[in-house]
């Protein structure tokens, strides 16, 4: 890990001024995703052909392990056959291992879109306010009389009460959902790591069953005695597996989130602002809002011994499923 | 792991059989494996398709890494700015531990084309003592009295006495390579698996510097103070990776084989045999007899510290590259 402790790209000194003006045709395409959320809807693409190739390697150990076994029939070499026969159930778990390992990082992904889903439903906040702000510019210009300023600049502050609602509930679901994401990922990672190196210590041990000793023509070789040894170390290998258990790192949350995305110690305060400003549509409260409504017991995550990462989205919530089938 | 103890597939009843008699058309087409090497050859083929996910992982880690280090800097937020960056260098060393696990399956894949190869230089041996047999019982039936049986049954020792030398060093190599290139397979999976291990608890541990409390509207987030902290870690996640050690169970081999892969123990006897029988065209030797030539020191797994696998071949022999690459 000899490289710079940072792996930003340098190219983008753009990018973070184009966040916020740079969403002239989102509304022309349906596909297309406002800026703010670009970035994160990329990544999560990305992060599709990830889980696609852990998922394409997990088939092909599974089609490797039975192959292995069978070429190890082929050879009518009895203790060929056992070991490669064994070794090809130990293999053949790698890959459930490999697999099991896709769908988990699929979850973290799930939790990722909540941030994108906020992210896209925030822009609309933010390009109204800036409209605003613009038409009122203009009008000031060529009418300053105009009587419609007054109830431009009162657009405004409602406008502005709305944004920064949006800003809030960005940051809060931002942070929370960060932390989730790659909490439950490394504790992906740990899992398949600690599993596989179970599976792959006892295929070493398998290994030694295996008498290599060279014969000379026309000589034959010592039965093979080693069918129950060979039996008990896959036994062993499922016993271990069984009993294995995560222990991690607590990666504890302080984001006790309402409905709403504000923090539920504030939620009276936030009842006084939201009646003012969210009247028909709250902007980023339907998106990302409905997610947090089912925190019932929490992800994969949550379930290990020591990790206690609060308040944690369903990878499944029927409501985005709509979303989610346009990028996925 | 669940499952039955074998994995075997059950259709194949006929190839054991089918190995010794479904050379047709082997000698027609350059593509075609003989029937004896016909299994091992997918096996690899499946294998290369395997280590092309990881490598394809490994470079889909690295992408994401900078994608979310990117993304991280576009939130403005400078608390998700530093810990997705480095995060991100955390994610990236993932890929680069995928892409050296995708390398040292290669050369385990290495190792099992030398059990290949000489697959498919025993295939003629064979090949050729049937025939001898054919001809002389198709001349016994036509003329038994015929001068040229004396001389077929001349051929047919010499053939049977080459084919004895050939399935002895057919076995011998099968069960050398085989343990060898799952000791190397295994070990690269427990390397792996540790590293990423390592990466992931430091990974939890950075997750732990950002604070999710969330705000209401219009509140200031605290100034964001992890900074050294975070760059600690990525020191501490580095200085682990260094002083990683590999730490497996020994697969001793006693394969202690000659050039001619018959046991040096048995050089002398070995030396009569091949006089008398392996006169121009000694079969199997010339294949994967000069992979053993340069047993020097070892491939990856007898680099760590309690493995001794014996003679070990190198991945790259220059020899076999033009066999290795009508195959990749």
């Amino acid at each position: 890990m000899n490289r710079a402790l940072s792996i930003r790209s340098n190219k983008n000194s753009n990018s973070s001024s184009g966040a916020r003006h740079g969403f002239s045709f989102s509304s022309l395409r349906g596909t297309v995703q406002p800026e703010l959320s670009k970035k994160l809807y990329k990544l999560i693409k990305s992060e599709n052909h990830l889980i696609q190739n852990y998922e394409a390697a997990g088939k092909e150990r599974l089609s490797i392990a039975s192959q292995l076994s069978d070429w190890g029939e082929a050879t009518t070499d009895e203790a060929i056959s056992d070991i490669s026969d064994k070794i090809g159930v130990l293999l053949s778990e790698l890959g459930e291992q490999e697999d099991l390992y896709a769908h988990n990082l699929d979850d973290s992904r799930a939790i990722l879109k909540t941030i994108r889903n906020t992210e896209k439903s925030v822009q609309p906040s933010r390009d109204s306010k800036a409209r605003i702000q613009d038409d009122i510019a203009k009008l000031k210009a060529k009418e300053p009389e105009s009587a419609k300023l007054v109830t431009l600049e009162q657009e405004l502050v409602r406008a502005e009460a709305e944004n920064l609602v949006a800003e809030a509930q960005l940051t809060n679901v931002t942070r929370q959902k960060l932390k989730e994401a790659y909490a439950a990922e490394f504790a992906a990672t740990i899992e398949r790591a600690e599993k596989q190196i179970i599976l792959a210590r006892h295929g070493r041990r398998l290994l030694n069953l295996l008498d290599d000793t060279p014969v000379v023509p026309g000589d034959i070789r010592p039965a093979y005695e080693h069918t129950n040894q060979a039996r008990q170390i896959l036994n062993d290998a499922e016993d271990d597996l069984k009993d294995w258990q995560p222990e991690l790192e607590d990666v504890p949350s302080n984001a006790e989130l309402n409905d709403n995305l504000m923090p539920s110690s504030a939620s009276q305060r936030q009842q006084t602002l939201e009646g003012s400003v969210m009247g028909g549509e709250s902007v980023g409260h339907h998106v990302a809002g409905e997610h947090l409504e089912q925190n019932a017991d929490g992800s994969r995550i949550s379930s290990g011994t020591s990790v206690t990462t609060g308040p944690v989205t369903q990878a499944n919530y029927p409501q985005s499923e709509s979303v989610v089938s346009a990028v996925a």
